[in-house]
């Protein structure tokens, strides 16, 4: 159709109301004018070349979809990064890993391969290791998986089966999984794709066990992709969204490898079996801290695609009266809908800016690694664990409300939001298990808890001061919300590390005492980071430099995240005596006020993240608001939609069909 | 592997443990010890015929699960009920649906037919229409559909526009879509497998609108089922879950059809073109209600099956440490698992035996219809749709907990957890989108709240009455958490009527207040239907009659159930005065006390829901327990692994991989 539907129409009119300049959101988003202008270009590179289009991917069957992600993603490593100079040391990189990631899940095969074997070769091998393998690896000469999770063992590392015994004889290690819940299991482009694995399995020497190190294990044929001797390989099936990857299994019997492939730049067997360490494992820990700051990264962009393509679609569906004899309007008129989308927004600029924080606290970290200086890692640790698993979960809850709040059509794969919620919640899982990586953050916080303030790192010298009161004369003050926060987190760390002490005192075990408080000290450390993600916002929009309609946009979304998080959970704060009864219902009131101020923005802040059509994916989202054209024109290439009599289907139904036609044909020629 | 393997023999030591007798649990569960009786007969027949075998859910793409589907509901329909004698009229039928229920979603074909389509022909069909029309329809030989929702429209039925347009001259209806929008989109059995549609449209006689009227619509050649012109019908493509599910698509253009095929038990248009009304449309209301009731227990069951899976893999699951020297200790030692699963446990418990409650209202309100007196229908309504809103919301929370603390192996669809998810979270929008159905429920409450107790119906009078203080000693105390929901409730109500009544005395017109006021009203619909759960639930562990362990089971499920709640919105309790905060810090002591009695119970109280291995379909939740072997024969059955080699997506790395070998091969020549 060439005319503008009414849905285009209701956009536009929507869009017309903004009170803010798009553009400059855009740019505070993308955290300045010239990083939008280089990641449009480099979002442009890739929307313009051929060879990155696919067929939707609601159409694909997952054999298709994982096909096609390897197709793609050779294509993108051999060819249009060459082709395109966008090295990791250009500007355009870091935009690279953004649009490839937006552009998921169709590119995302050879992430872990390159991701990961790829930076532990260069981080874990010695020099002459480095030289044999990591070009070889870039170019996709070989591909490598990095394989630890096991089977029978995910989180508790020091359970892990996997055993590399050297022989001395031969100068090998042999590699074995002892028992069948030893096998990997999990790892990304190792079941399919891959010809190499770095295998995490525990060092054996003369029977003596040194526990996890890295070894380089060649698992298939370099001429026919076969698997070795020894290796059993495979796709572990298909799971939860993610059909694209390939997660695989590996199970090794009496695998042999040379001894030159343990990665050996922290540790060492010499031929005779002797063994030397090198380097401290904690510095392992900077990694680990680097993959879970973009981990929460990933989730909010999720979520902001999520928050598009819902408030666009509120904007143009129309449903109901608000006025007995007025016109149907579009569902975001709707105070109830509001409640669940505006909220969301907010949580992804919270969570977004937030982020920032622990980013430039990590610079730093590595500015002070580079001096031996560690002192910041227990800190850092605790907040990016706790980070990762509240940013993974907001992400996922919101994708889910932002899913339902599109009522049936929200069901469709062609909305794009079932695959969005299947490529966020699996973020609470791997790199850490939320509920584990809590019970990590509270772990230093009861540390903290037993030190006096003048032991402690600045930005938490808070945790074991007395809370104040504070007089509240506006509930919507960003003063009195960060005041809020903090004073719970502080109790709550308070009165966990006392009932920690207290059943301790009593004589249980401190393993048992933790079991028997942990539900207290994972809320503890749910309310630490939750307090970080407040002042962290607000820090942020309190510095911000900006027109005075953006800067209220702002304002209003750091009150309405931090106004919704206490009135949901306002026990939290009441029972501890933050706030009374009589702040609650005032913050009510207040959140349902400051709904009704961003929702005439709400389509112009979506607008400024800035998807495109082709990163979005979704026939609810698109920028011109078409949804039912797009959704009929999906559903034309349905898979079942082939043939105009679905064969292999209606043989089934053929004969009784036929019995029909001849009961009515025959009463209809009786009339 | 012949030998017990170390999970079974942990699955067996807990049931070992069990302090009650799970067969009698079982009965109760089913309403009697005939009840198990008759269930487990028609599920030993379904699991032994080897025509309803299918291969694994998770190794099939959609098309061939649609299939599969197709030709399992065939076989159903035409063989195995006829074969087993299991009609309607049969004890055997009730548990047939729970059955075809529990093995969806490969037996979920011809639902809607045999579901609404044969319903609403028996129902709004005059005796002629049903002398016609049901036995065909029952035997298959027509295939139809229920085709309401449109492209455009769901919940604002008015809003609906399909149009069937009386034609004098022919005495035919003409039955148009209008434009894009107005396209049926989402009724099941319809894309591909329909011949006929009930086709819900505005009746149009002489340029009057007469509203919604039923129509039936030939829609395929009853030889060649090929769409017949003017019907455009296909499938809408790929949904979160339900992929066998045949939901379709249907754009009429000018389709005639003759008068008779107005369904016209309760309207008729005579040749002439005179419409009569014979009867009221409020009945159908009844219907609504039946199907609304239905739905919580398949969410219950869902959730059931959720946590007989994540309880019995949590038992088997050994990971980490509670002493530092001793054995690794299964996962559902720790108390945060027993706090996310022991919980949904609770819900299964209280919702299904709420839904009692239900039942047994509907049944007395049939009674009296058959006496012409709908005066419970009222209650009835807004208790269906907040019960149907509340449990689903519950469940598909419920199912996602589980999922999750099933670690990784959760987002496996060999863990049978991802299906269950998306087969439970539908139900959050289908029958009614849930937000619409919370307001239809306040929209009672409000009604209530403006009247005197002695013009209510007795079970709502506590809605008009003050609260009363209460002593609490125990706050374990089924008579105490009763109060808490009652109190809650009743406030809720109070206060939302109150700021209704504010809003509207400012000169708001009522649309609009309802909708500024949205928020609070909802709450108070929340409110309305855990009290009746909570209240439910207790007056059936009140009034059973069992053994004094079953019965402890039930006690204590039932006050973890109101304090698990209680805990986890502690503010709505506070803020209105009902507790206090030491009350709060009692309830939650007393939680994870409870969770410590019900542990070693946990695994026989899933044992008792008696799910058999073929109806739970989840390598993570069998009951032997060996999990391991399980997914590792199941991922075996990839379709990625049916190659040694996937040929499709090698192609695409071998260049690379072959220069690799080269390098390698002639480095290694070199040396």
């Amino acid at each position: 159709m060439s005319h503008l539907c009414i849905e285009s129409q209701l956009l536009s009119k929507e869009r017309q109301n903004v009170t803010f300049l798009i553009e400059e959101l855009t740019n505070i988003w993308d955290g300045g004018k010239e990083e939008t202008m280089i990641r449009r270009r480099v979002e442009k590179l890739f929307a313009d070349d051929p060879e990155l289009k696919s067929p939707p991917l609601c159409t694909m069957t997952r054999d298709e979809e994982f096909t096609e992600a390897t197709r793609k993603s050779a294509y993108i490593y051999r060819h249009f990064i060459p082709k395109h100079k966008l090295y990791p040391s250009s500007r355009e990189s870091k935009h690279l890993t953004s649009v490839l990631f937006r552009a998921q899940p169709l590119a995302t095969n050879l992430f872990i391969h390159m991701g990961v074997f790829v930076y532990c070769i260069k981080t874990m091998g010695s020099d002459k290791q480095v030289a044999k393998w990591l070009q070889l690896a870039k170019n996709l000469n070989i591909i490598g998986t990095y394989a630890q999770t096991e089977l029978g063992h995910g989180s508790f590392l020091r359970g892990l089966e996997t055993q590399a015994t050297y022989d001395r004889t031969t100068q090998e290690f042999v590699i074995n999984c002892p028992q069948l819940s030893s096998m990997k299991w999990w790892p990304g482009d190792l079941g399919v794709n891959a010809n190499h694995a770095l295998v995490m399995a525990n060092l054996i020497i003369d029977n003596k066990k040194y526990g996890m190190h890295a070894f380089i294990v060649q698992i298939r044929d370099l001429s026919t992709h076969k698997p070795l001797p020894g290796v059993s390989v495979g796709d572990i099936g298909n799971k939860f969204g993610l059909g694209s990857t390939d997660n695989g299994f590996l199970y090794l019997k009496n695998v042999r490898i040379p001894l030159e492939n343990l990665l050996n730049k922290n540790a060492e067997v010499k031929p005779d079996g002797t063994y030397l360490k090198k380097a401290s494992d904690r510095l392992v820990y900077g990694s680990m801290v680097n993959l879970r700051v973009s981990i929460p990264k990933q989730c909010t962009d999720v979520l902001a695609k999520a928050c598009t393509i819902a408030i666009r679609y509120s904007g143009v569906r129309r449903q109901g009266l608000l006025k007995p004899d007025g016109a149907e309007v579009p569902i975001l008129d709707y105070t109830l809908q509001q409640h669940k989308l505006i909220p969301q927004l907010a949580t992804v600029y919270a969570t977004n800016f937030a982020g920032l924080q622990i980013q430039k606290k990590y610079e730093v970290f590595l500015q002070n690694l580079s001096n031996d200086d560690i002192s910041d890692l227990a800190e850092l640790h605790a907040l990016s664990a706790s980070f990762k698993a509240s940013v993974s979960e907001q992400g996922t809850e919101g994708v889910e409300v932002c899913r339902r709040a599109c009522g049936g059509h929200g069901y469709s794969q062609a909305s794009g939001l079932p695959s969005l919620l299947a490529r966020v919640t699996p973020a609470c899982t791997y790199e850490g298990e939320n509920t584990v990586l809590y019970l990590q953050t509270a772990r230093f916080l009861m540390k903290c808890a037993s030190k006096k303030a003048k032991d402690l790192p600045k930005s938490v010298t808070f945790l074991v001061q007395p809370t104040q009161m504070m007089n509240i004369n506006n509930v919507t003050s960003l003063d009195f919300i960060v005041h809020c926060f903090k004073s719970r987190a502080t109790i709550c760390v308070q009165a966990a590390a006392k009932r920690l002490q207290q059943t301790m005192g009593q004589g249980v075990e401190i393993n048992e005492a933790w079991n028997k408080n942990a539900v207290e000290l994972v809320k503890a450390a749910k309310a630490y980071v939750m307090q970080f993600i407040v002042d962290g916002f607000t820090t942020f929009v309190k510095g911000l430099k900006c027109s005075k309609p953006t800067k209220k946009i702002f304002e209003d979304l750091c009150s309405l995240y931090g106004l919704h998080f206490i009135n949901n959970n306002s026990g939290d704060f009441l029972k501890l005596g933050i706030i009374t009864a009589h702040h609650c219902n005032l913050a009510e009131e207040a959140e349902i006020e400051l709904l009704g101020k961003l929702r005439p923005n709400a389509v112009g802040i979506v607008d400024a993240f800035d998807f495109s059509d082709f990163s979005l994916d979704s026939c609810l989202g698109a920028y011109d608001g078409n949804v039912y054209e797009r959704l009929f024109d999906m559903a034309k290439l349905s898979p079942l939609n082939k043939e105009q009599v679905h064969q292999a289907s209606y043989k089934y139904l053929r004969p009784y069909l036929l019995e029909g036609r001849d009961i009515l044909e025959g009463s209809k020629s009786k009339l």
